[in-house]
């Protein structure tokens, strides 16, 4: 579905009639420093086809534009490129991640979206940049990746938030069974670096050398916000990873403490235990037994001991 | 023995007889656009070897042809370039590869297989391209590497939904022993990485400067579909490496519970123990012992006592 | 805040007044060999925009001199090169880390700074240096940047420290829990190194091919002075790894001890229990329970197995 | 000791005598495409600087060739190649490895061994290659180092046979201590990469550019095999990794076993204990004792409790 | 402090006086082919400087060689090569490091020396080779730099001693706490690491292209010596991690061991409680206890239970 055909002239927009027609009209009107900047939104094989005849596309550029399992990466054809780039959204511990498929020609750029939230703040943000736009798609291809490169960082910001959600309940006082928490951060994580990973040499490329001399600090900035990203990512990597060897330490400390209250509590019990066991023993010659006081005698050395035990135990710290 | 013997003319299949007799003759009956496509299935050596003769093969190249047990590689001899390949199938925790060996000299393509599925779906496929198949052999050569490296893709995916299997089992409420099957999915992991990863390499250099021009965009595509399938295994790795460690810290949870439990119950029964052990005591006075109701309020002690310790264990969570 | 503004003649500082006026005033009167030296303090866009305008400076790296959550960087423009570094401070298992944003034109250097420590030792260090000042603005670079990054290496000995306090205490006999403070240095490590690393590739080439011949010797020793902290940091980071896993052995071998005391306990009550039970039992015919000496003697015969029973356990390190 | 010294001529073998003088006057008698192949076998000192004057071998080279702790490589020198590789041997889990320290000269081979398995297949094996052999001594060296390399892959799939018993050991019924076992496969596997690693990347040079044109291929092929048994190798490393890791989450299901065993075993002992011990304090007023049946049914009781417990805890695997 | 001051002339050494005035006359004697050879120890900044200026030294470079906390390197300054590198020793699980600086000129070399070895072996080494001294220093720092790099596989080879101490205690009978030692000896081997490994690219390239041509093969063997202190050093550095790993491991089978004893126990001694607790019950009706061999039957029955019980678990290893 065409969503939004416009030509841009100086920067300023023009938008045109939605339909493979008026597209076909719209690139035979374009004048010398005009493009036309097409978005499509879920095609089908049929549209899809019908616009790459219309911009010259390559056919397997217009397959994979159609396939939305794309690699995030950057393709040179004879005479476009092809972009495929993720929006990343993260929310409840879940990555989602949607495909967006660019094709950058001379004279137009053709977003092709699969789900996942519209581009149409990129090109408001696109169009208030009249004076580059004027220099062609190069600059509106700019707004779009950049608006969904930014994104990124905030996606790995929300991920480090949970990590440190996660930390205070790894450390806090409360037993908890944080694994697995962890393990599902670590996959969205997995996730999220394939989404980004594979995008930072190309983008790299495009701003050292492929792109036009003064779009390349524009590009250098995508490609530095990309290698926070990645950065965060391999940060909040390490500390899952650290998180879980830490929680694995935690529940053993937790385990020898109650290991230990075990052995408190036991020895606590096995003194009167013995002790009643000694006197209900039948001897005829018991002595103790026949004391007026033996049996508050025996009650009361039977408390002292347990009371003595308790406080050494709570003391060393085991109970 | 020689499974499929075809002249492609303009595209167009012309089958010839499967005898290497037949190969020699449709080898000298070529036009300038024609190229023969020979498959061979556990060919003996001396099979090989005259198939070798007649395409004039390099004699290292024809002895790796047979072993069967080459490393996925692309190598360039003077007149021809070698293929090996695997195909991988997957079923029950199980990687299966299976080598296949490919010549691709200037008229010519040879496929040569140990095991394994056929390849007619390749050759299906590679016969409804026609107007690529008349640009010569290496668009038949696409079509039969195209159409086992897209089955990494599936393999990798199903290994993705065993290890969301295994994810269920660990995190879930049941008990289970998942360090085997964690394992055993790591080992195949392993093995398809050795099937997948030396061919990234190579594959990735054909698309940028071997192939002819124009065939490069496809190889490209190999290439990046290579891509995906090497990432899917690096996501597929961590993902078991955490899930062994977080498998670990399951059980840690569980044995830590498991002693909550003793130490509950432990004490539980320590109590009636201990009070009957008192009043088992044979202490001549003990005047609790002449009350009427001395044993009833005993036994209520007791039951008070347990109950108490009991609402307090399951409250704290370690019943 | 515009916070010092000086012309440097000759390599020697004459300042000026600090508002933006008397910056271009200060640009117009600079004489051959004299360069400009500007500090900002947290700018606001405002000022931000003015200096810049003044000093002809790239708009995305005045925006990025803003935004101050910059990645570590050296970029060229095509008049100027835009430094981001991060000055790194330590207490208390806490790395702070401030942004220094800098520009170096031909004839100015521009130091912005985002909180953090002032830049005034550096500028006092840097005015030391009459002759090399008077090379022009690398020198002052090389002050600023010498000043921050000879602090990396002063809070790489401080974690140092502090893991060796970790060290102490995971090995020491007291019972600790240190796998919190593992990973809260774990992760500042972390933090550290991503303030660090990104640096030593873009000040590795100034030192190898983009400064002035003469100004690389110093800029090598300052990617000596990275390459020794990033090496420091890699080492901190294995030893905290390596000190979790010391850590959760360290635990494994309390709990062996824990589970080895408990039993050796048990077995020790264990024995008047189950002796003096026999003894409480009401058999008619028990020839014991007549002896004048048996209470004594049955007494002794505990006491003795409990005696050797402890001895044993306590020669064999159990107890 | 010089164990073989033959001449070459148009590749069929022309033995001469065993000593030093015949060795000079050997090389003398050289045609146009004739080469000497000497062998020595853990030579003295003085034998090796002998042959070293004889064949004009650099110093270092020849005192290398001596030393016997060569780390695998291959050294250019101005007139002759040094090659040291190591044959490696595998028996009870014990990787055994000796050097083969080699010498390429125009009109040479010399092969000096430390220890191990005589070269006399390899030399046979070369013999066999009479056209390669008539090109000169690289084919001779070919020979050698592949039926050297042609050993890794064994020794490697001998180290997977290996490790495949562990893993039966680690995920079999019975308790078994594997980590001893695991660590020492690690070690050996450490001591085997140490010997394979090095060799890889110079093999892969004389592959692609030192070799002559015509010999490229079998360098390529050996430097296939190379690279099949590093990644044999890695394999094997990563495999063992694991299996320690599920070794450890073995261990502990069999102690969450047990101490659910420990659980309900004191559970069942605890109840008739209990019982009895309520039974047998001395209340006057027990108006069960003097039950008739009192004493079965409270056996009943205790049976039934005890056998209730004991299906209970069947029932949920923990007996 | 000056050490040692010597010309060499023709490769013979000829003692100067050794002090800084003797310096500058020795350098103005200097012939063709001479060069110069001092040796200062512990120098202050005074005497660094004078010497530092009496050779023409770059001052960071002086500054460097008193800081005595470089990282191993080498430098090319515009006429001479400042080259950092440390000796390594090593005794009881401790590493030393000290640092050793060299200044290589055409006519002179300088070391200098921070605590540590002295370097008179090198130096007397170095006197031995007449032939190459002759050539010039590079001879000399070959002799240097040869004689503290063979030390470091000296070095490597004691810390795989202590490995191999550490393996036999971590898997012998006795029970140990190795975490600690193992802990001690990573650390140590990062420290050893932290000097050899940035001197491996540095020597490599001197091997390869920096020294003059005949030198070559020299630097060349110290490379390759580099390349196996720092292989044995990954080797230690894997088997530690290992050895960690596995000492958990063992901990864990002992806590298991041990579980089963205490489980062994408890069950053997709570048959003859639970059966003393029933003969102990008050019941008026209990036929048992007036057989007249009702006590010894009873006891007979206890000691059969234990018995039998005691042997089925030391069959099943859990005694």
């Amino acid at each position: 579905m065409i969503i939004d055909c416009a030509v841009y002239r100086d920067g300023v927009r023009e938008t045109t009639e939605h339909d493979s027609e008026s597209l076909d009209a719209a690139l035979s009107r374009l004048g010398e420093d005009d493009f036309l900047w097409v978005g499509i939104g879920n095609p089908t094989a049929d549209e899809m086809q019908r616009v790459g005849d219309s911009l010259g596309l390559h056919p397997l550029a217009v397959e994979d534009a159609l396939e939305a399992h794309q690699r995030p990466k950057v393709e040179k054809y004879s005479d476009h490129t092809f972009i495929s780039i993720r929006t990343v959204s993260y929310s409840d511990d879940d990555i989602t991640t949607h495909e967006v498929n660019i094709f950058l020609g001379e004279k137009f750029l053709l977003t092709v979206r699969h789900g996942g939230p519209t581009l149409r703040n990129a090109r408001k943000a696109a169009e208030g940049m009249i004076e580059p736009l004027s220099h062609g798609p190069t600059a509106a291809l700019y707004a779009v990746v950049d608006s969904i490169v930014d994104h990124y960082e905030e996606v790995a910001a929300e991920l480090e938030t949970d990590v440190q959600e996660v930390e205070t309940s790894v450390f806090g006082a409360e037993r908890t069974n944080d694994s697995s928490r962890i393990y599902r951060l670590k996959r969205e994580t997995l996730e999220f670096r394939r989404a980004v990973l594979p995008l930072r040499e190309p983008i790299h490329r495009l701003a050292l050398a492929t792109a036009p001399e003064d779009a390349r600090p524009y590009f250098r900035d995508i490609a530095d916000h990309l290698a926070r990203a990645a950065e965060a990512i391999d940060s909040i990597d390490h500390l899952l990873d650290n998180a879980l060897q830490a929680h694995l330490a935690q529940l053993s400390v937790q385990q020898n403490e109650d290991m230990r209250k075990l052995t408190a509590g036991a020895t606590i019990f096995a003194v009167p235990t013995a002790i009643a066991g000694v006197y209900g023993m039948n001897f005829e010659h018991m002595p103790e037994l026949s004391w007026t006081y033996g049996y508050p005698m025996c009650l009361a050395v039977i408390a002292g001991l347990c009371g003595y035990i308790y406080r050494r135990f709570k003391k060393s710290g085991w109970l």
